[in-house]
């Protein structure tokens, strides 16, 4: 059996150190793939929707992203095949970096301050400390538990959401449907890091914004389908929320009509929170595989 | 012998701290003072130039600013007071949260991401990590050193320069004139602390920021004068330099008709990095007050 790679970006990085990591494996670039029905492995990044179809005997999808939703909402793909996600260091510590800036801006006010700018306008606001400042971050899985904690670390009184119970040390976890509500009303400051799945999709709508204090910031950072836009808009438009960060879109690249682009409360970066380190992330997958092949466990399995 | 007060911001709460701690002193506001020769103390904020003069008999200025560059400028203020300047726990808080703001959003390229945003253009820029950055600071005083600390902390590389050599714990500080440059060529990232002195006056010139690598960004926090503002914008016009973040002005509040509002390089800040809380800064003087009378040594005088 073989190992496909469709990961589009970096495929030169990544099949170099899969081809390193790998001995007598045979290695191939999906497209080029001479008997599909003979390739057991998939290394993906973003596979458009139907291009595992044709690998019937997939038994294992290797993801060099973090988030997974795209793989799992496809249904053409071959089902008995496990997926693995990305879980990687480079990646976590990026993530952190993303989420510190972003709370940290919204905290001393720098959208204020560049729509003060912008009217040339001298006005010193109110100060506030971190500590004074609650942060609400929603899923503390990988990713989001990392950043809770460095938050929490520059001062910032941290509260979190997680579907199921999870200890996080320092930090207030509540779970379940009914834990959301009372996460959202401290939060001044919201960033989401969600796993995208059903249950979530369109977590963030009117109904749970509107629970965010007066003034509050949401910050997206896990995926656009996680919010309806046309509530964001809304909630910023009548000054219930104060400004919003979106590093992912419901659709990417940004579509160029898209409004998001020309509000004055929306800050819109291109998916770029924390992108995948080619190396890094092929030398987890050489583990993964190498696990796989010996039959051990995968921890990072769905 | 009584005390003036000067600062006109947060009067009232100052004086109600400085009654509550100092029963037994006279304390009234300067402008109402009857006898100004009758006064030993003054509290200060930012008086204007020539305000000290006619107290006559002063023996010690309590600034409750952390910067006392002006006070030491003004030829007219009685020459044998004594000057102290803000040491303050809630003032260093506040310049970390604002520098640790800033360096994260010159990290993150928060600046080249707006750009990309008012052009409506989805163009993911290559990624780096903090550990791959060199945040250079200027001057490890109070709250140089305290930055530096919170910026290594976070993840960067810091490198240091001050005026005489000085320990700061994990930090490489480097001293002197013939220090500054090596510091200069390093540095993805220039925070500048420094007090303002004839010495650092105009010290971020041509001569100075050309030595920084192509692409740095500067971060003043400490005074207007350090910069040469024209030189700035040269650098800034002809791309060597990235970006600027001016939060202290030559002349503030900067006039309405200054470039730097306009500038798309440029972010300007009202002088906001750390703000004095009156409370704790009027708690602060009352401390150097009681020391001064009971004859003790001044921790904070210059
Ligand atoms: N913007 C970017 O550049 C970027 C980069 C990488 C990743 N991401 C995104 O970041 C997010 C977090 O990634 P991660 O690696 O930290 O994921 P993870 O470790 O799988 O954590 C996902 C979190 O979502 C929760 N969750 C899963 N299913 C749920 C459901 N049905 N209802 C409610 N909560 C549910 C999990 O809760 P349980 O503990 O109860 O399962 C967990 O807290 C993902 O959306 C990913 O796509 C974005
Ligand atoms: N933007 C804001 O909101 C804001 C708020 C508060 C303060 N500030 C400014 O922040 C700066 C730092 O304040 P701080 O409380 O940390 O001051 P500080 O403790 O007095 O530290 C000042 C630093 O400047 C250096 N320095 C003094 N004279 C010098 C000279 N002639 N040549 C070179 N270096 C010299 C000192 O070096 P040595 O150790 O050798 O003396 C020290 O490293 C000041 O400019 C202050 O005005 C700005």
């Amino acid at each position: 059996m073989s190992i496909a790679l469709f990961e589009r970006v970096s495929l030169a990085t990544v099949q170099r150190i899969l081809v390193a990591g790998l001995p007598g494996e045979r290695i191939e670039v999906a497209a080029d793939a001479a008997d599909p029905t003979d390739v057991d492995i998939a290394v993906v990044g973003a596979p458009t929707r139907g291009a595992l179809a044709r690998f019937s005997n997939l038994r294992l999808i290797v993801s060099l992203w973090a988030g997974v939703d795209h793989l799992v909402a496809d249904p053409t793909r071959p089902k008995d095949a496990i997926i693995t996600r990305l879980v990687d260091e480079n990646l976590t510590t990026t993530m952190v970096e993303a989420a510190l800036a972003h709370v940290l801006a919204a905290h001393r006010q720098h959208d204020v301050y560049r729509r003060a700018q912008g009217d040339q306008h001298w006005s010193p606001q109110p100060q506030s400390y971190a500590p004074a400042r609650t942060v609400a971050v929603l899923g503390v899985g990988t990713l989001g538990t990392a950043v809770a904690q460095a938050i929490a670390r520059v001062g910032f009184r941290v509260v979190a959401w997680n579907r199921s119970p999870r200890e996080v040390e320092g930090i207030v976890v509540r779970s379940g449907t009914e834990g959301l509500p009372a996460v959202l009303r401290e939060a001044d400051i919201l960033v989401n890091l969600l796993a995208l799945t059903p249950e979530t999709h369109g977590i963030l709508r009117k109904e749970t914004l509107s629970l965010l204090p007066e003034g509050a910031v949401v910050i997206n950072l896990a995926r656009g389908a996680h919010l309806v836009e046309a509530d964001l808009f809304e909630l910023l438009d009548r000054g219930h929320l104060r400004h919003a960060v979106l590093d992912v879109h419901a659709t990417e690249p940004l579509p160029r009509e898209h409004p998001a682009w020309r509000h004055p409360r929306i800050d819109v970066f291109p998916h770029v929170a924390a992108q995948t380190d080619p190396a890094s992330a092929a030398q987890r997958a050489v583990e993964t595989i190498l696990a796989f092949r010996a039959g051990l466990p995968l921890p990072n399995a769905l």
